[in-house]
């Protein structure tokens, strides 16, 4: 790693900080991290003082310390939440903290281990950040997810590559290039490519579709959508009204289905890594909104132990539309992440819906959520299911056919 | 570093579980250790499973952020201790976990900084920890104190070395001879070492000195001592009957003062790492065991602070007694860190005692502790007044005056 490497995280730094959750005078950061990251977290606390934090809370993760806790600890141990947890996540949102997470654990990191042990790490954690998830999902406060480039994923996305040390580069390479960091300003970069985003899910929101309609080798699903929806893409507003930037990179237009209006059914087109597993060749059938059957070529029981988690888990929570000549998918690279992943091909959601995918809904109650066909779950995973086959059309209540997506693209 | 420097890291992790906590069956540990140390604590964890704990927690620990907080954070930020955090250790408490505590901090990791920011992230920490440290320090649970080389650290001690990596080498070089990691089986080569040391405690107890007398240049103090005090050295034993070792190296045998009977003065010999902050050319005065008088050659600001801090922290609460020809005094290095440096000469402590100093005193309430002469403070910090002009006479209670070292080793 080289000065220009450092330069470069130093740029990365700033755009999280900036553009990823808009730091100003006297915010409280959480920062989710691993310790192998330490360098860009040290960068990413910098900047956030430099741009008048009030606090910035450091939680640190290790891949390896998780495997072997999921191993060694008892269910019961794994599955126990204490109070004192609960209330930090309390504390936080009492603050309005803003979160970023930086994802770079490798998608197999739990690989092979018992399913109820991962089950029970899985209970614990959705129980843990229940009430913090429900917050960062209706945009209450400020939150970015972005990657880091780590051996074990790199390894994953690049075995053709020597040495680690290569293949940590191109992650980063890939890394840098998806979210603009090369571009003289990053943060300028940004501005204009939401803008391009912003003209897709204008022109969705003018038309309100009753349902999607996709078809694909493998693929045939009607997805109905809720009165009222809104399409949205990139940059998002918290409760204060300070804009953020949820994922990046990002390249998806994306609302919250009626989830008692999905009939059909859908094959996944991209692995998946979910609960530190990787999972492929997933085929779900739907009816009514409900799952009725899911299956796998490999992982097939960590995502039926997804679906039969909550009520909420057999139900759709997102549908989110990009183009395949997406820069990431012309990269023609598998990033067995799904940062990446789904912004490389249209993708739907299993799980809790974003609250401000319907009008009003960031104000609205649980039950009146789930009224309006706003899917409530303590999981929320994205499967991709976009390819050059694919076309999506948008049935108007009227009946009429508008073709949106044709060959995998805008049409 | 190489295949030999992973062996001893190894053998290294397997001490510290072995005889520095016990680990056994069941147990629950908390480690706390600095992000750059990852590969330590990540043998330290697999070794701790390995024997049968039931959860390893990992509470991660980086300078540069610590600095970052205390330099950015408002005053009152840093006072504050959410009381999540505090709940936290009362649940380590319950369930009798121990801790492993691994040094490897920069002694300068907050040098320069506001003083009154330093005092009040050192006022978050004495609160966060006040219930944890005082079941330390009454030996209710396991606990050790280790070391891990950092660079900063090892550029402060070995400053004529020229490269990072080779300053950092010749720290771990120090900490694994000091630790007896290079013996075929450090585990037994700790047992004869305890043994050794036993035999000095034991000579004392049986003693039962009414006070010591102190002289050497800059030296003058009588310090008291109360009835039924229990010299103790190397080994301990917890709350559940279980051995371990509070600090690995060791090499002295220390026992609590009465702390209303310290009269005279004295010189500190070597240089104090508290608050991140070097404290040099200490000069203290007692009398009737309360400090009258506390001046510094460097950090005078920070020394006295710690002396206001609460009404135990200008009271000693703790003498040790370690041979100037110890193996780390012999090595003529300054190691700016006190788990060393009260390793290489004799030592005060200002602040709480240890209740196992006393006889039953592991179960007496605090005001208890208090008519015994046992000091009660938030505050524990030694300091080194040893060197080879040092004499320290035991005064029996007919006033007979016998000799326990002469020139700074036992006589």
């Amino acid at each position: 790693m080289n000065q220009t490497f450092d330069k470069n995280l130093e740029k990365y730094a700033r755009l999280i900080v900036e553009t990823g959750v808009n730091v100003t005078e006297g915010h409280t950061i959480v920062l989710q991290i691993a310790v192998n990251q330490a360098k860009l977290a040290r960068l990413i606390v910098k900047e956030a003082y430099d741009r008048g934090a009030a606090q910035v809370i450091v939680k640190w993760s290790d891949d390896e310390l998780l495997r072997q806790n999921v191993q060694n600890m008892s269910v019961e141990n794994l599955a126990e939440v204490p109070s004192y947890m609960i209330d930090e996540t309390h504390d936080w949102l009492e603050k309005g903290a803003s979160r970023i997470s930086v994802i770079s654990s490798d998608p197999d990191a739990l690989a092979g281990l018992d399913s109820d042990k991962i089950g029970a790490y899985q209970q614990h954690d959705a129980k843990h950040l229940f009430d913090l998830r429900r917050a960062t999902q209706a945009n209450k406060v400020s939150w970015t997810v972005v990657a880091a480039a780590d051996g074990p994923w790199a390894a994953k996305v690049f075995p053709e590559l020597a040495t680690e040390e290569e293949q940590v580069t191109a992650l980063w390479d890939q890394i840098f290039k998806t979210t603009r960091v090369y571009e003289e300003n990053p943060v300028v970069a940004w501005k204009e490519h939401e803008a391009i985003l912003g003209k897709k899910s204008d022109m969705l929101n003018k038309e309100q579709f009753d349902s999607l309609h996709y078809t694909a080798p493998g693929t045939d699903l009607i997805v109905g959508l809720p009165e009222n929806h809104i399409w949205v893409s990139a940059g998002s507003l918290n409760a204060r009204g300070e804009k953020f930037t949820a994922n990046m990179p990002t390249e998806e237009v994306f609302t919250a289905p009626d989830c008692h209006r999905t009939n059909g059914y859908v094959s996944s087109t991209k692995p998946l890594s979910y609960a530190g597993t990787i999972i492929e060749g997933m085929k779900w059938t739907f009816k009514d909104g409900e799952v009725v059957d899911v299956t796998a070529e490999k992982g097939e029981e960590v995502i039926k132990t997804l679906v039969a988690s909550d009520s909420g888990s057999k139900r759709l929570g997102e549908v989110a539309l990009v183009s395949d000549p997406s820069p990431i998918s012309q990269s023609g690279i598998v990033f067995f992440n799904t940062l990446f992943d789904e912004n490389a091909s249209n993708h739907l959601a299993i799980g809790a819906a974003y609250a401000h995918n319907i009008e009003g809904g960031t104000v609205m109650s649980e039950e009146e959520l789930m009224a309006h066909g706003i899917n409530r779950s303590q999981k929320h995973v994205d499967f991709m299911i976009g390819s050059a086959q694919m076309s999506v059309d948008g049935i108007r209540k009227d009946g009429t056919v508008v073709p949106i997506f044709k060959n995998g693209d805008w049409a």
